[in-house]
């Protein structure tokens, strides 16, 4: 197996990208590295992988012709080469909208993919137990038949993760009831029924998308988005508020000890660094987005996101999945 | 001040209203409560305020023309008489959408409003500060003109409550950047300059909608929606975990009395319920939706909701923001 890395364009530069390969190359020692970045900080990376030198750095605002212009971004490099060497997978911490971009760009959409999506699994009430949802914001403006097919890659993607026999897909929507929804999300029911969609339960509400009923959760870019990130900022501020609490004084300190395991449970539970990246779906090859403002932990499960994709042949699931639409 | 209260349709039934109701006395005995129900249910208020008979109930999952024909149902006696008595205020924790339907046909819009929406105000990071965010679901699908007005009334809405001399505007979308947004929130950007709106910052990212920056944020009701809800389930889903972590055992009970204090502080700065009820504002009338989950500590606190919107004469002050528009 083959991996692209862009160690560029982070929030936290390369030195986490580095720590973070050779922490993977502990667990999967026959997986090939392909490092695209500033050769003199990737210096120490050459025992383990190939080391190619691309020393621009797409910034993080930067459109997609800007990306596309940058011929020598490790981010552009990276894709490229992949797509002329046959890589399995691209992974970066860089510019989202440019790597989206520059993504579909080269390797190109599936065969009749109406547009990419990005997919995350989120943790849920039920203890090891993730929820796929789609798309996180690759778009900004969807159809009802782009949502459909959202379905069906959010199915195939959950098949070939967590091989979940009959996988529940539900909407996100504002209400649970049938005839609740944006204009889109009634279209979108209306089509999914048409099609008698295997396993479409239909719409939820976005307070009980993390307890455990649904196995996918189609949204539009846009909805999607906003579901991740508002979640995301509570779980975060509430991370903070704990944290505090526990190190007010000696008394408190002395408080945590006593609950210590609880917490951490809980904290592996409301860990988003532990799923690391969201995959692009829809397009030839799988293409991996880590958090821009990724640690070491956290890239590295983006790797570990990569490698399971690529074993669980899941591009060529996704692709079987929309033949039979 | 008169306030009409329909004690049905909520989950759980009249009896949380009738505490609320004397909880709410309690701390505003002047205030003139008229309430909506099934008569021998209520009895115990006779005595504090005039108990109005309406045996039935409106279910929570009926449409507006249902609600509409249910002219002995407690949700319509209760609008209809403020509207032909002039009371100040109405609230209700039964279905959301007829509630909001039959205020809408009833008390009918503020002049030139285009479409009323619910308003609610969010705890943030900052201590004691509250964002206030608009539409959080009275529509789902929305036009720029439409935004531009509930940035309007949002404004007014805040400057009623928290009185913020000059409060900051952001609309909710996928990124910071000013050419972020689905093609509705780019339109209303671009109108939100066009017509130099006091105040306003730019585009917020869901992640940052809590940390404080922003006292007003402005989303179509589908989105705020998922906003809201959103935020609710991880809050909720937190909130039931610590409980978890602290009641497992004795000793665990005793970590918990180390760090009560602090603990307390974070199910203060997330009490959704101390918030109590969103204000359906573009309407004639002070209208509040609490929860349909209530308990007697929401629904008082909704009440209070509504007294302080009436004190404050906040439907006024929409008016005259919208005339100034």
């Amino acid at each position: 197996m083959r991996i692209a890395v862009d160690a560029m364009g982070g929030d936290n530069g390369s030195k986490i990208v580095i720590e973070a390969i050779k922490e993977f190359k502990k667990n999967y020692p026959d997986d090939e590295i392909i490092v695209f970045g500033k050769k003199e900080e990737l210096e120490e990376l050459s025992s383990i992988c190939r080391v190619v030198d691309a020393p621009d750095v797409v910034p993080m605002e930067a459109g997609a012709l800007e990306v596309i212009r940058m011929k020598n971004s490790s981010m552009c490099k990276a894709i490229n080469t992949m797509k002329e060497e046959g890589f399995d997978a691209v992974v970066s911490a860089g510019s989202t909208g440019g790597f989206l971009s520059a993504a579909t760009l080269i390797l190109k959409t599936i065969p009749g993919v109406k547009r990419a999506a990005l997919v995350t699994a989120f943790p849920t009430k039920i203890k090891g137990k993730q929820v796929v949802i789609l798309d996180v914001g690759a778009s900004n403006d969807n159809s009802p038949e782009e949502l459909l097919q959202f379905a069906y890659m959010g199915k195939a993607y959950n098949q070939a993760i967590y091989k979940v026999a009959q996988p529940k897909t539900y909407l996100l929507s504002n209400g649970s009831e049938d005839h609740k929804g944006s204009p889109l999300v009634k279209d979108t029911f209306k089509l999914l029924k048409e099609k008698q969609f295997e396993g479409f339960v239909g719409n939820i509400e976005a307070r009980d998308v993390l307890n455990g009923d649904a196995d996918i959760i189609v949204a539009d870019g846009f909805s999607g988005n906003i579901l991740l990130k508002g979640m995301e900022g509570v779980a975060k501020m509430f991370g903070s508020l704990i944290k505090g609490a526990f190190k007010k004084n000696l008394w408190t300190k002395l408080g945590y000890l006593h609950v210590r395991k609880g917490f951490k449970n809980i904290s592996e539970t409301f860990d988003y660094k532990s799923v690391g990246g969201a995959m692009l779906v829809g397009i030839n090859g799988v293409v991996i987005k880590a958090h821009g403002n990724s640690d070491t932990y956290s890239f590295s499960s983006a790797l570990k996101v990569a490698h399971n994709l690529v074993e669980n042949d899941t591009v060529n699931k996704i692709k079987e999945a929309l033949s039979n639409e």
